[in-house]
């Protein structure tokens, strides 16, 4: 699966280096002088994004050494030096921006997923992550909701059945929709179908669906949809829901709480990567 | 140039689809089965992105029909219809999602581009981008900020010289490192070098470069700072600079200002597609 | 997923024409010359693989016309026409070889999974394929399964949890490896176990392993295994389970059987293209 | 020409690892631990493929180590260790099934030449493979014909020159095909060209083709064949020519003998991978 | 074979264009604006690439219409009109250099290609490429050769047995390394081998080799070489052969002479393409 | 940028070993033979190539060593062992033929600029490149003008913004051309167009220009020019200069003149490869 990211970074590197190069460091800094630059973290934020970082520069040059002591998952408080990278000082700029936009926007994932596990602490409900990644990225946002402490959802559309409402549109019902899943795929996949209503409940867990997606629900309806359900079935709450209400919900008992905001709205946390000439 | 954005649909379509597909609509969707669905703005927004949204139905399957009436750049309120895809049902489920990460992102950097851009009319200072991009979307997020009413900065790190802080602390001088630029690129590229006080503003100067950014300065420094370039170079502002506070850049006369937020920490807008079954 | 099979054409028509092409037919063939060839089935067999002989066509030549009016799955009788190829002579020849070592063996896999679907008309059991594939063909083999009415089981290593022999040893028990890849792998995957004996067995759905792996039973033992599991899990019989023995294995109640000899093993039918010249 | 083979390798793994990898062994075994597995001759058989194997092992992860002390060719009877993988326990277990497949698969040709090769033994016959291997395969299949003591005939469409029925059918006559041929090609290369009675014989002798291959004739014909060309043409015989038959075959006088089956219908022969966890 | 030429255009255009792409046209001409433009020789010249300048349009553009109703091989006068091209006028723009770059080298291929034949015409010689090909372009200038009426040699490494000095070097004499070739390569191959006096010249015939490679013999030798020859072998001359020469060598009784300096120092012929605005 | 040759290797390889590879070399040389070569200049030559000489060999097998000590742009008398290779026997002889055409070719470009950059010592006048590279071989053809002493203009249509004659027409003025330009592209490029008399000087000047192509002058016409200019604008001169001409339009005061025959009409310099079998 490592294919992805190395396809991503020849991506990212080409489309910053283009067949010219770095007309600024290629004018500058001549191509023998070797150099050392820190990773510096801005501000708080929990690491995601260190294999990334190393395989950046190792794919501008692989002479280049990547020092990053810290795993991913690590919470590292600001000011904190995050690791090094040695080597000729051209390919640590070559490599500099590409890397910082990497390790930036997974730190963020992973900051973000831990301040959603943290919210469900103490609950045996769990956070997921959805398909709502950024394209490309796949691999390295799963990968860094992990190291912030949540849970993944089905990868792709490919490890697992999830019915959504144009599903059971174009089918005609719950039941039937679930009925035909279960025909079709093989037995290790069990079979989650969306619902908006208690009538959609009844029906699902009559239909021996195995996973429950509680779409748009509030609390009060979910909660009687958990106990409807009755433990026949997992429960996943989903749709809009944001940090605050997270408890709230894992106390009306459901199992899981997905959130697309975890990939899809990050924000980049602040690091740097500094030059030291001297080193 | 074309060639990134299918490489990327490329990545994004293989990493959810995998050897196995889309389990659940082979199971649910018989492949003789058509439909349209519309896409809907759920939220107000800029739109950036359409011409992907259509790559990337195509790319699932050729025989799908992507009919998007409004041109990027284009104002979208809250419940407009933004325009509909029509072909065999299961293609267009597969390609749904893809199509909508990448939509609401690049609708995202529009909308921010645009805020930036409101807050600097009726100036002349243009706010650009950066290279603060998302790895592997730079052809992509660089014409959703143009269709926001942002300026592109250069593209990469081949079109254009950017002389900063580690240029400056490998090479020694301001001087020397303008010097050097201008002795090794070709005759067509201005150079540019960063300054963080007056006086690297006015070596700088000295030097003949053709573009100082004025990185991380106070807005009354910025101010000095344009009085002494006296017209000599061009100026823009970077480091941190806030939506509230463009203005207030603006007024100090710097031609333009860069903002790393329009890309690097952009949201994703809320858009969704719906299958309209009898369709 | 058609990707995979387009870079399969791709190798294959690579290896067989680099980068001199077809010498004969260059030298034989007028460019401009046209014809028309029929596939002809020359023993009986159960079609597969219409698609990737379409798609080789046209991939050595995007105006040939392929006509295979029957769908994967048809039962065919020895002498009967499959359908034609015009267009192009060279281009025709040139794919000829080609397109029929597909066909020719992916009807031959269809073709043994018709046999052992046969061989248990009337059971409740089902056949499944396994990961024994050609490799580069597992998309194809696994169509081609169900093309002869087979069922298939999971498609790779990334969308079902089976635990073998191998991982038990590594994890010390099976009641450990079953609990560990629950915690582990997301909620909508089955565990599946494999087991040898009786007491494996017990152990097994003890764990609450939902599918369990019944590996070279006699069928006395097999029989037993499925009245100790007593509906607690799913059953799936393997290891060198001939044709012969299937309807036995069935009787004794297990809901799969897992045949590796239905891709591993199959023979290419006989299948030529014959040139009509004066089409 | 080994670009073919990792691309083969690539394309296998990536159709059984997708995006989410091997889900059970990321599940079950922590990712430091190391172990060793060997390769098990389960019946006898003539080793082809080892290159391949180490390849596929290096190409999961370039830390293991695969130690094949056999040469291609080697006999090996039932039992024996064919060699050992070590390395991290999760690469080993992600890298087994593809590599058995191919080991399998291409130690079945092997072990099919031998014995077509050891029919011929003592006369100055010899078996030929043809363009019937598995697409995608050729290199491999190829060598593996080698390894097992048959001779190869031309790899591909680019590399001989082999005038057949549907050419002649297109060109009008034997001699005119021969004719353009030997005038297109360039001075390195024979023409071969197919024949089916002794009329097409004498034509073919006389327009001078360099080679006949003696297409689906009984072995009288065929010695009768033999003694009119006299020496002015080497023969090959062709078509539906089973093991048991090759020794008349050859008594007839052909110089070479082409089985499709060799590679169309080579079986796997039976090989596993056992995981010494201790070691 | 014509991925070979795809994945040449592919780097011309990536090259030239990067993810910036032609920052010119894109700032100049509105990208409705549509233009025709004509391909117009400046010198006389013997035509070939035009099947490449017509792909490398359709890959910058699949609407543009490429109409060049002149052969390969067709003789220009200078001032004529080899063809057109129509489209929006930014894609025309855009391929004209990559598009005028293949044309004029393989035109100047070609036109070196006709002269060496014209030299040889009334003689039973001909004119033989080389593998001093531009790498990468080796189709292209193949095809180019034969357009201007020479011959090609083997096209690669793969389709025909040449033994240079460096081979006789290391296996020790000329007899043994046609012994080794021939016991060696697939039936359908001839063995070549490199001879630089007459003593090699006889012993290459004794070892039947099929054809010699008599270089930088001078002419007598080169005729008594013939003589010894006396029908048994083809003759190839080679080596440092200028036109003014060529004749001289043909009369000495050679088959073929080859010249590197066909590919190898073709001068770009003089094309330009020219809009017509107002088309 | 590495990734261009890389791709451009890996192409010629590809076409030069197809599938089959080296038949010569594998039937001559035994796999395990080892051997030495030595790179040999046969003219005075101004070397460049070297590191894609020694990625060629590393291409067709990572074992071999390559020692080319002196550095592109180094000046070689005729004798002179330009270094050597050592390794598999078989993998220098594959390699030699691709290598040397690509060392062969990139010395003649730098020999052109070298003797370009000799006509104008002494003036303050420099000798550019143009696009008229060959396709697929920018990078190298680029580096290869440098170590000639030449100096690159704008790598592509991305890095540099040069108005054209045909710009011009579809524009409809050169004022508006160059207006469109600067309202376009990003602050650090700089804007040249192209003129043909001095009309069209004045009018750039007046438009700000900041480079002026004299396109096709006289002498006296662009004397007249640099007059006119006054320094407003750097000047190019261009169109058909030969090496003759270039002293006397440096001396028309100019500040560069671009030749595109460095490039595209460059010979190959003569350079062998001998392999010392006792080495």
């Amino acid at each position: 699966m490592y294919d992805f990211v190395d396809r991503l970074i020849a991506l990212a590197l080409e489309e910053d280096l283009g067949s010219a190069g770095d007309v600024t460091s290629q004018a500058l800094v001549p191509s023998g002088q070797r150099g050392r630059a820190e990773l510096l973290a801005k501000e708080r934020l929990v690491l995601a994004g260190t294999d990334v970082v190393r395989r950046t520069f190792l794919a501008v040059d692989p002479t280049t050494e990547v020092d990053l002591p810290l795993a991913d998952g690590a919470i590292v408080e600001r000011g904190r030096i995050l690791g090094s990278v040695s080597g000729p000082l051209r390919s640590i700029l070559i490599g500099e921006r590409t890397a910082l936009n990497f390790l930036q926007r997974l730190s963020g994932v992973a900051t973000a997923a831990a301040g959603a596990a943290a919210a469900l602490e103490g609950t045996r409900c769990r956070v997921l992550d959805t398909r709502k990644t950024t394209p490309g990225w796949r691999v390295l946002e799963k990968a860094a909701v992990r190291a912030g402490g949540g849970t993944n959802h089905r990868f792709g559309l490919f490890d697992g059945v999830l019915i959504k409402d144009n599903h059971i549109a174009a089918v005609g019902s719950i039941a039937e929709a679930v009925r035909r899943a279960r025909a079709a795929v093989h037995h290790l996949m069990k079979v989650e179908v969306e619902v908006v209503d208690l009538a959609g409940v009844a029906e699902a867990v009559e239909a021996a669906a195995e996973v429950l997606l509680l779409d748009n629900m509030d609390t009060p309806t979910m909660r009687r949809a958990v106990q409807l359900i009755a433990g026949r079935a997992l429960t996943e709450a989903s749709g809009g829901i944001t940090l605050e209400r997270l408890r709230e919900v894992a106390d009306a008992g459901v199992d899981y709480v997905s959130m697309g905001a975890l990939t899809h709205s990050a924000r980049g946390v602040d690091i740097s990567l500094e030059v030291r000439p001297g080193a």
